[in-house]
């Protein structure tokens, strides 16, 4: 399913140009050939002039908020085939952009692989820890495959102590929580989790108590004797897409209502507000929560109470239903790594006599998004390299 | 402004009750003395009966999605004037309820003190290390100047190398970006950010290219010899809601256009978008993000950009005014601690030949809020434990 042709897909340079119109505007033909008028702030905000943008860290040395909106070209010439242009503002600012300098302007995938939403067929995606650690190919594609599907099982990691902890730092900046910097998932006694227990647990995403919900979680498995204990993942992407086509009116209920999630043990005291599907600013999906062990309701008024309850249901119906969930078994040297805001995880009840060790940890959500456009950045100036 | 009086005000038990009607429906009266209708389902979720609650961790032993959203009630008894009720549901489930388990879903400062909003005229709330890092009652006294006005000047910290990361575990989990557990601003040579100059820099938030924005920032003084380089301080909230009323539609636009935010080194390429002024589910602002050297606006149609650009510039002005400022100098052994997420801090430019180093860290969004309210459970309970 994944090969290095897919990987060099996202390296292809597409077609992009600048065009300037009769009345002097500035146009750019994006790849699928549609017109963008550029208004001359906006031009000017991206100069890579030596006295406007650092040569050392690409950072801008001025505020573009005091520019004039009334900022206006004076000139502009295009040149090297629509793929250069060299400007002069009103305010006697000079700049030559290229069109390159504009491209992450125009890319909604942000450099990132289209994530792709999946359901209870997906074959696993694996790689080994030998592979991933030894070299950038690999890694780089392993990469690939978590930020599409959203996780990865990761094989042949050493059963030591801690080993989660040099996993997680490959992938990103280890995030410490009230757990510490790792954790030990086994029954204990007197446990402040029901992660701790022999308990089934239903797809849930972890911390939804926290004010930023931690964004990756990885789970090494070192031991497991037991009979019982299947992993389970659902993707909340897929589920969610699903439950807006079946029921808008639901899915629409269950990004406004904002459900409050609780955690408390002697030394801590987590309070968090969130909406079961979270979108951002311009309605986009960004999030699931749902963890039905730790969440209140508000008390709405009651007709709206109860079509949420109705909502939540749906998505939770949905989540266990074997249409969306894929179920295995980890073993001793099993790592999975997936995005705690997209993937729900569980486990099916055990059997507390036979002995299940494993070791988990948080990274930051941005870790592996970060090391896969450095990857790609330093193996495609490598191609053109080649090319030149 | 601060006392142990403003302290005990959010320990004071409000009155709260059930009751019920005529035809069976139970009804809570909240502490203002409105009426709320609470549905069977809603009162079930949060049975504290044994079999549905954990004794060990409070949390819910059933997945409460999995009851019929037809749950009735078929018996409820109220004693102890009001504030104990005991419930017979539908499916058989028998729970007592007292209205303290449910104080939390009426509270909507979530056990938090009030935000306080603040212009350039607040005189600046301090503690000292000595007595945050000594006593209980002067910590809490201090995460609740830090919860309402959302940073804290903290005084005579020693000057000792990564001194920042012991006050930062005071008050959260550090947290480790790519500047590390904790980071040096003194200029250097070839800076990867434009903090390690000697740059003037305007009202900021920090690392606002990041998917998940740090949430609190230390900054811990260790030698200040520069002429110039003085620290400013602006608060988001009070200048957002002054943006909101004076101009509502600006306003509106930065909460909806979303802003590419950008770092990229040698190891490192981090991209988010976030809206300058970001809203929660429900409307409410939760965060400002503001850096005019690393944020891309994308494209919009001509006169949307325009007004963007043209409301982007009010919030900035309002940032720069000295009616919203507060200006100081960081000598050794101060430390600022301020929410990332609500304000902006700056500084002036410094000559770069006398020395001037400071010391900084990140730490979790969430650590104060759950440490104030750890220490009020814990002293609102030796207070009752005296009453009786």
């Amino acid at each position: 399913m994944i090969n290095s042709d897919s990987i060099n897909q996202g390296l292809v340079h597409k077609r992009f140009e600048f065009k300037s119109a009769e009345d002097g505007s500035v146009y750019i033909i994006d790849a699928d050939g549609n017109q963008h008028i550029a208004s001359a702030l906006w031009l000017r905000e991206r100069s890579t002039a030596e006295d406007t943008q650092s040569r050392f860290n690409h950072q801008r040395l001025v505020d573009p908020w005091t520019l004039s909106t009334d900022l206006a070209l004076e000139k502009r010439v295009i040149a090297d085939d629509g793929r250069r242009i060299s400007l002069t503002f009103s305010d006697g600012h000079h700049c030559t952009l290229t069109i390159d300098d504009l491209r992450d302007d125009f890319d909604s995938d942000d450099g990132l692989p289209s994530v792709i939403g999946w359901t209870g067929d997906l074959p696993l995606p694996r790689a080994t820890w030998k592979a991933i650690s030894s070299t950038d190919a690999a890694f780089m594609e392993a990469l690939q495959t978590f930020l599409r599907f959203g996780f990865l099982l990761i094989t042949d990691v050493p059963c030591r102590n801690g080993m989660v902890l040099e996993v997680g730092n490959r992938f990103g900046c280890v995030r410490e929580t009230n757990f510490g910097r790792y954790f030990d998932v086994r029954t204990t006694d007197n446990p402040n989790d029901q992660a701790y227990t022999a308990l089934a647990l239903g797809a849930h995403t972890d911390c939804n108590y926290r004010d930023q919900i931690p964004g990756i979680q990885l789970l090494h498995c070192l031991v497991n004797h037991a009979t019982g204990g299947e992993s389970t993942l659902v993707d909340g992407i897929a589920v969610s897409q699903a439950l807006k086509v079946a029921d808008p009116m639901a899915y629409e209920l269950l990004t406004k209502v904002m459900v409050r999630f609780r955690f408390k043990d002697a030394d801590t005291s987590f309070l968090s507000r969130h909406p079961l599907i979270e979108h951002d600013a311009e309605g986009v999906f960004t999030s699931i929560h749902f963890s039905p062990r730790t969440d209140f309701v508000p008390l709405l008024e009651a007709g709206k109470l109860k079509a949420f309850y109705e909502a939540r249901r749906k998505l939770a119906q949905m989540l266990e239903s074997p249409a969306f969930e894929i179920k295995f078994r980890l073993n001793a040297e099993d790592l999975i790594i997936f995005d705690n805001h997209r993937i729900l995880h569980g486990r099916s009840a055990f059997d507390s006599h036979g002995e299940r060790h494993l070791q988990g940890c948080y990274i930051d959500k941005d870790g592996p998004a970060s090391l896969f456009r450095v990857l790609r950045d330093r193996y495609s100036n490598v191609a053109e390299e080649i090319e030149k």
